[in-house]
């Protein structure tokens, strides 16, 4: 294939955000668009640098026989108020309250384009814990699950309620639901992990913290690093808010079942993304 | 924001990239980039072509007050072939075969980049029928159908098999599982879809086919229209296999649980590629 040098800048391009966070071997371009390897450095020089400008992502090259490209997606503080503050509108849209106090997130949930941007941000803030994989459980954490799992280039594992038989031999745990204080049943493949993985825990929902807990307890079973933990939308305080490796999107407080209405909040995550993007500039 | 060309065509690919069947004004770059409108126009032109080269997918520009360019990916036969193929391999690769002729297939759904390709198939079938909404039931039909729903830009709607008060008023039906003649239900809450509304039903695994007949009489209750049906892994053989609108990516036959193994097959999704090339020509 013989392209013209801005054509197979865009089909670049491409590449690289359609494969996040993966090592990419310059030979590999060479021979796509049959270039000499400095042309290739030099497209990927400017493509580094419109990624840049735009805030889209970190374009690294790495020298040597095993060297190449790498492009992990990232964003801004500003970036990410603005996705942050779209998805708190949306919740605070509509007439989202139900009975006993619980919040109506389907539609958000459903929303590809608003779970990717989420993810994103969610990605930028664990770009550094070098996670194997990001573990959620059935049914709503999944999407914004993927969305990080995408960019972060690692595999979903999800937790289930119900033991099914297309999972194979399961470990099972039990756990004491936060809210409605009954015993509640987590199961997971055993063959989903390895020991000593990184995991990331992601929920969409807390309430009495549970759930969290629960899952928890089974990656111990699993014998996995948790690396992280991310919740998307938090009710009321939570102990857990002083934890390091605990993120929450946004925070729902002041219920008012009366009158139907609440108050909606941001979560910890623009100080969380300020303190990565602080240890990256202290170990440049 | 004052870019170089070359640089200014890298934002610009990633924004097409992440807003895909969109309608962009051209006056969003236009003042993104404080650039004429002419050298916008080129900058897409040249994006066009390496999408065309590249085979990423369409895009068109439409003219007059209210048009802009749109993105559609879209995949040719040979790129869908390559891409199916890694996917029968990883079936086939490793012991999969469960009790009850089950297959074991979570890790394969928890591949975010596999599970990205395979939208990106399904979702270039899909292309011309202006789905409004896709449809999956939890839990392992969930990645693949927000897979497609990023590309195709719509929202995803999950039925639940339980009532959670999470979703506020709900419509529940129950349908008779075709493999284990079980009385099932499903659950979807009442304010997820619009009458009228065309939408895309998705499962990941189909046996005696009940859970696809209970998504349809749940789609019946909400008076939408499905135009299309999606399964991923398909056992067996099905009298929905001549169904004009029902694509399988996938088929599992002589299953032997003496002997653990069982043959995969492609499913019809090279034809329907086909189909929808052949009407594509046909249109022009």
């Amino acid at each position: 294939m013989k392209l013209k040098r801005s054509e197979r800048i865009v089909v670049m391009t491409e590449y690289l955000l359609n494969n996040p966070n993966k090592l990419i071997p310059l030979t590999y371009f060479v021979s796509k668009f049959n270039q000499a390897k400095s042309s290739i450095s030099e497209d990927i020089h400017i493509i580094k640098n419109g990624f840049k400008e735009e805030n889209i992502g970190e374009v690294k090259t790495l020298a040597g026989v095993s060297g190449g490209v790498i492009f992990t997606p990232t964003l801004v503080e500003e970036d990410a108020k603005e996705i942050l503050s779209s998805f708190l509108d949306k919740i605070n849209d509509g007439n989202r309250l139900l009975a006993g106090g619980y919040i109506f997130m389907s539609d958000i949930i459903g929303d590809p384009s608003l779970m990717n941007k989420l993810g994103r941000v969610v990605a930028t803030v664990y770009k550094n814990k070098e996670v194997d994989a990001v573990v959620t459980v059935a049914t709503k954490g999944i999407p914004v699950a993927y969305a990080i799992a995408s960019i972060l280039n690692k595999p979903v594992i999800i937790i289930r309620r119900d033991n099914k038989v297309t999972e194979g031999t399961t470990v099972a745990i039990n756990y004491v639901s936060g809210s409605t204080k009954k015993i509640e049943t987590m199961i997971l493949s055993k063959r989903s992990l390895n020991t000593g993985s990184k995991v990331l825990l992601v929920d969409d929902f807390m309430r009495g913290g549970g759930v969290l807990t629960g899952m928890e307890s089974l990656m111990n079973e699993f014998d996995v690093n948790v690396v992280g933990k991310v919740i998307i939308t938090q009710c009321f305080d939570s102990p857990r808010e002083h934890e390091d490796d605990y993120l929450y999107l946004s925070k729902i407080e002041n219920i008012d079942e009366f009158n139907g209405t609440f108050d909606v909040k941001l979560g910890n995550v623009i100080e969380k993304l300020r303190q990565v993007e602080k240890e990256d500039v202290e170990n440049e």
